[in-house]
């Protein structure tokens, strides 16, 4: 795994592999082998967010670009290998979607919220095809194998991010110091997870309102403004305090 | 839809559907059809919760139950029959193990406080299988019939029981009078999602913890004695009144 410009970790791309070896033979691949390579991962990318990641096959693929499927099979050698260049390359887009762009912002809170606000889009975007992140833990909850690996390891590359980031925000002073980083982590990736089964699912309304009022709980919930705030950080039950 | 002795509606039960009509012919069963229908809808279930509702079907479940493939279609007359009674029958259980015992303990928060428990212990049991409220939310989000509605209605009258309890809290002076009850609820309900998501696809530890602790936050930011706390209750600020 290589590193971005900003200290993220970025899987290598599609093309960045094929470049290197061309479904696993060794060959350099020529420019128009990476374009057709780069065809089928685009097309299987549209499959897979729409249907599952498990819904792609080689001949599934072979019909959705007009290819034989030796042709197809020569591009990737295995379905696995096919599922594995579609995870890295919806990892590439959420990136560039997601991630990128809010580096652009201030450090600490303004950067937080905009990792948020980029996420909800992509979740809001997406309610017309997928998330693989969230259809393929359905689909890979209770096996193992590389095609799981691949898509955990992505996952936790993205929660590593979002985790140095409200690390960021305790630095800085905006978030409590010892506040437990992953306890907000889970808190905001719950909320992402909520709007997608409320808009895509439910098809309720306000689902993106409700998100983004839970999103505000969590800063409120953890805000060192207000563990510093004399008689309102003093008053300040805990959890246990409450009645039971 | 009947109503339960605790003003909970109440899905009537496959077995009570069956009595009343077999395979749509108008016949009453006989109590061997009831049970052999019942033990169907049983295997059924176990094929769903571990591979999806999608993968159920009537020569899948005549091999899986040793029967003949017109001896499980005369049960249910189509494979949309069969996902519905097993959506039922999903239904009447998670009554029994959440809703039912939750309805044992006092009014209010200690009610809210077992429904969620018990909902946790749910999402904890089901790692070895699968909530079909969390794969058929994906199997089912972008299409439309008998099925998406049947999931969609059984996922609505638990959300409405989960909405009753936290007016209650409310009307109880434990939460915020003016809180948003269906505010609560979203958050409630994305802790379960992101503990299944968590404990069983990532499989990371202190999964469970945190979505308790998730679940006290929010208690405590709704806490109705929080706002009335004199001077904790005044300085409580609100979520724009954060630094941005």
């Amino acid at each position: 795994m290589s590193s971005s410009p900003h200290n993220f970790p970025v899987i290598p791309s599609a093309s960045a592999r094929a470049a290197k070896s061309l479904g696993g033979s060794g060959h350099r691949a020529s420019p128009k082998g990476l374009q057709t390579r780069s065809h089928i991962i685009d097309t299987a990318l549209q499959l897979a967010t729409h249907n599952g990641l498990e819904s792609l096959s080689i001949g599934g693929l072979a019909e959705a670009t007009s290819m034989s499927k030796s042709g197809v099979f020569a591009h990737f050698g295995s379905r696995e290998e096919l599922q594995i260049c579609v995870i890295r390359e919806y990892h590439q887009r959420f990136e560039q979607e997601v991630f990128f762009p809010a580096l652009q912002g201030e450090r600490g809170l303004p950067r937080l919220r905009a990792l948020f606000d980029n996420w909800m889009k992509r979740t809001s975007i997406e309610l017309d095809s997928g998330c693989i992140y969230i259809s393929g833990a359905i689909e890979f909850h209770d096996s193992i194998g590389p095609v799981r690996d691949a898509l955990v390891e992505s996952i936790g590359i993205w929660h590593a991010a979002m985790r140095r980031t409200i690390e960021q925000c305790k630095e800085l002073g905006q978030l409590m110091a010892d506040a437990d980083s992953s306890q907000i982590l889970t808190e905001v990736h719950a909320l992402i997870l909520v709007l997608h089964y409320e808009a895509r699912f439910m098809r309720s309304a306000g689902a993106m309102q409700r998100a983004l009022t839970g999103f505000e709980n969590i800063l409120l919930r953890y805000s060192a403004q207000l563990a510093l705030a004399g008689p309102a950080g003093k008053s300040r039950k805990t959890a246990q305090e409450l009645p039971q």
